[in-house]
């Protein structure tokens, strides 16, 4: 589906065009033309592809989907694909731009995620000394925005470990606290596919030999990057901290079934010891005599609750109960 | 076994031709001969060393088989070893395919792997446009191949691995998880071993002093190189995952039988009691007053009844049962 | 909040200056200024900006804050982030400092910690033959305070973990060293987020290709760089230690609770042995001999305490008690 | 002990010469000794020093033994020490080989292995075609002999592993696996320190800055560093999965006795509860009107059973025997 | 403390000379002068500052000491920081020697160390023909000899893992395992951060840009590299292995105490049963036959006995005790 199609001139837009006027445009090295195509079927892709002349490679990838975010230069234009990141009701979707760069257009296809770019292209027409520079602002625009998307993600995350860790040592908790910590764990998977692959080619834009259409970009790529490398960072601490809550949590699930148990071996010892005595005064020995000793039942029953409350007492001081 | 034996000229076929003329169209700089073989024998293979004039070292290789996934340059020529992956009846089936590439001769060896390369050559047919890079395509296109076989594999496992999520913290299947896991990190790292070291030399044909025979095919591996890095990604998130499962299983086990016996307790303790006053007044005191009174023996038992009702309920709630 | 304004001239202090003069003096090239802000508004960064000519990315970070440390060329200038941790009550407090460094001037932004640099300023103006060499000695001395800083802050944590390890085998104490462990962790891993990136963007300066602006300084900047990676190693060996502590008091947390479960066990045992004794001269069979012995009660009676004594003694020895 | 002493000139043998000769033909810059020692006293040591011009450290070095493989140039020489790892009757002997290459001369040190190197002079002797390349062939010859005898080793551990995985989810086992992946595990570090330093310093041969002596043997060193590349890649997914493996096993080993304690204390509510009957029925109350009754015993007797057989059906259904 | 103060010319001694007459010799060319300083004074260091123009960040250090392991470049002098590890009684003892090295001058000074360095020079003397190499010999000679001083305290801490390793599998070691294990990991890493960072220093010596003070010293620093990387690799396997028998030893130290809670239940299954059969015959029915019968009592007791028996066997074989 065509969302947007529009001619930006000297950082200005000139104005929406029809897409069968791509082409005219297209052939003017003075403008650019910026088409947004959300879920595009087969042909529109082709249609597209005819117009700027991709790389049959990557208009192969951008059909197919399920792409790991990387930006590819073919000949004098790049293929940039990003994964957008959504957590919606404690679930995470994900996603997927494609964006096509080339001196004179930017094509953005955007699968999966009812998020668009109009934020983007307010921005980008907001700042006409920007603009200017061409289509490479446009694309570190798009992979500025789609990145800045990624923080709310991260912190609700890292909220969520903190929740987990607040009740980290309370009794009874160790299970679904680590049925959270999986569940958090494949979260921040999800994240990580979504952020390092995008750092490290950002990087190469910043780093090594810089493609021609990103000259003079320099400075606004390094801040991508860095902000990728902040979630970077902040992602693998969590996955860190994750790691230690697991194993803790590990060791305290059995922990509450075996201190039960031997709180219950403690009460038995407790019992059996009056049980015990209660044996022996069973006993069918013809020469027993406190049998006819007439306070000897009292007296005995006075004897087991006895023992039982210092054991009792002895038991809760040394922690066995 | 001689599968195949065909001559190419300027991306079309000439025609099949018997291996004893592959010595004069190897003379020809026009053309390309792509012989295909199946688990041939050593005489065969010597015979297409003279053919084409094969390193020994490289021929030693693969007779001998059992070699790492690698990309080899002697002189002019390339040798690559891939292996090829299948899973069937939920077993992984590893077989290997050697690849000698010259400037004008493609011959590939298949070995412990029953499926062949006809949609290969196929669709190196039908695109004469890209045939016409002569022997270096059909080397992408074979590898293309066999990389693409790696995705239902992957698929496979990542849903095993999803089965087993979902059994995670179901009772009494801890044990059978695990089997279960170690089961499948055994299968992940025979896919890894087909995987990383093919990544890594599709890699040097990417990134590094590109062979002679392969300029101009850059794109084309780069794509190759990308599905490595996405697959292998994804094998490494797998195992990441799969190390937490197993780690959160073996303490589950354990949570099994102690849970279990802690109940246990729990009971021995709520007959315990009984068992003490039953003892109590089965003692021999001559001076025990309720063996005389009428309604002892009801009440006695009513009470044995009303304690270990209440310490089930009690048990109950505090979670001891 | 505007803390100090200072022009500076061949090494020695011209005066303090108001903010207004800035643009007078930045022109010219024989003097540098020093400013000091605290918390500044929107506005008066802004201010800032014009003045110094500051990039808007930069600009935009430091408004923003939450950056992590890193240190940016734009053009002829440098932008620094860098944290300052305080360890105050146990507790670790995260500041940031912001600093823009021109050839001729260094501009610093205090954010979030109230700990300002008035021994820095005093310590470069007792130095006149080192301010000589600029706003880059100024940068040095900023961040070398900084990293000073860090140096208490490490000492604390390694000493609590000292003081953990201490307690590490007596008894009940496993479940509280791993709450203490788990907090010295995340402390741990703050500091490293302030000190890893600083670390890597000092060692920039040192290593590589080195901005202008620090020739010169090479030594000063390796000499931070080398604290820098003296902290960030012990860092890793404290976190390598407390790894493995965390582990072996998991392994002690639950051994407390069986320990208990199998001495009261072994009392179990040593109870049961006279119960089944009295059991047996409870049973009412006619013929029982040793009913009718006149010693039997009291010998029966020994022979249960010997028995038991005897595996008392036992039990002791073979550490079952 | 002198074991060999042999002069080659283009390829063949010239013959067996007595080491006085030695001077005589190292001088000749047409042919090639090749000296091999066994175990040698550091008077024969310094007598090849004399006589090769060896570099003191590298005598030194072979004079003290336990290097770890290395190759270092000294000047227009080699020095290479190689590890020689034998699995015998399940333990592992390691000798070490090292080995002094000019461009005329290659002296070999063998000690504390007895095989030999008599099949690689075989070799070498059968191929003057390739013996022509001088001494960085027998260099080549030597390294790859002493790499192929890895391959039976790592063998003998991969299969170790194997009948220790069958093992692994049998009853009592885990105690005794875990003692075996132990021992594999020091055999496993044992190989990788004789193969992963031999590793990187053939990779040291085929990748960087060749020296002069080794030109034109790229592709034979290059074939070396892959089978060692292939070891090494085994030898960490044997580490792999044996860490899991151990892990896992450490799981096991507490279950076997926690199932057996479960067991045993579902057997003791078996017993419990006909105990308490038994104890009701033993009270001493005047007024028990089932005592007069004439079919109480065995209704009492039977009733246990039934109730007993019940609980064993129940435990058993509900795994709890 | 100054220990000594010798002139050296062309690799032979000229003699001790009064620490005043340093500047004289300093001025010339064709001598070094050797000082060896024991924990100086800041007076002392400072002197020494002003005769051989030392520069000041590294006489900070110096002063400072705590400095990791270290080799900076001061212009065309060197400053290098190694520490010295002593195994003493079964503790580490860490002393720190810092090394100024300039063309033609090399000052030591050793802290917190008793062993000093009369060994070296004495070596040193004794070799003219190697001193001749100046200052950079002397360095390398002290480094080297700090460096052989690291192996007898790696093989005290690789025979204190075989003693453990030894007690591994024996009863009721586990806990004293761990603590042990636990103080040899904190003795290698102090190790540890002896050795890495020196490694990696006396690495750029050996591969990058060489100073001009060591040229053709390469193979002499390569040897302590390679003595260093020895060293590293093993207590890079020392720290492996304890890993993993930390591990073990942890799985190991509850199984210890759940083995006897499974022997003392299995005995309190052996006692409840004739426990319970006394119980019956303790019942009060009036209707019981057994209890008339004449060898009921002794019947009874042997059938206790029997059954006891014949469950002490059955659990011995199925290792329930």
């Amino acid at each position: 589906m065509l969302v947007n199609c529009v001619v930006y001139q000297d950082g200005r837009k000139l104005g929406d065009i029809p897409k069968e006027d791509i082409d005219t445009y297209i052939k003017r090295s003075d403008c650019f033309v910026w088409v947004a195509l959300f879920e595009p079927s087969l042909e529109e892709l082709l249609e597209m592809q005819k117009d700027f002349d991709l790389h049959e490679l990557a208009v192969e990838d951008a059909s197919h989907g399920h792409q790991r975010p990387k930006l590819e230069e073919y000949g004098n234009s790049l293929f940039a694909v990003v994964h957008d990141v959504e957590l919606k009701d404690g679930d995470l979707h994900v996603g997927e731009v494609e964006i096509f760069v080339g001196p004179n257009y930017i094509l953005s296809v955007r699968v999966g995620t009812e998020r668009g770019f109009q934020s983007v292209r307010a921005r980008c027409e907001s700042e006409p000394h920007l603009l200017r520079h061409g289509s490479a602002f446009v694309l570190y625009a798009l992979i500025d925005a789609i990145v800045d998307r990624y923080f709310p993600v991260l912190e609700g995350l890292e909220s969520r470990l903190e929740q987990i860790e607040e009740q980290f040592f309370k009794k009874n908790t160790a299970r679904s606290n680590i049925e959270a910590l999986y569940d958090l764990k494949q979260k921040l998977m999800t994240l990580k596919h979504a952020v390092d692959p995008l750092m490290e080619a950002t990087g190469k834009l910043v780093g090594g030999r810089v493609p021609q259409l990103c000259t003079g970009m320099h400075e606004y790529f390094r801040d991508v990057f860095d902000h990728l490398q902040r979630i970077h960072g902040t992602i693998e601490s969590i996955r860190d901290m994750q790691t230690t809550a697991i194993q803790v949590n590990l060791g305290m699930i059995n922990l509450n079934e075996t201190e039960v148990t031997k709180k219950l071996a403690g009460w038995a010892a407790i019992i059996a010891i009056p049980t015990l005595i209660a044996g022996i005064y069973g006993m069918n020995f013809k020469n027993m005599p406190e049998y006819d000793f007439r306070y000897a039942y009292p007296i005995c029953v006075a004897a087991m609750l006895a023992i039982d409350g210092a054991l009792y007492l002895w038991f809760k001081k040394i922690k066995w109960l």
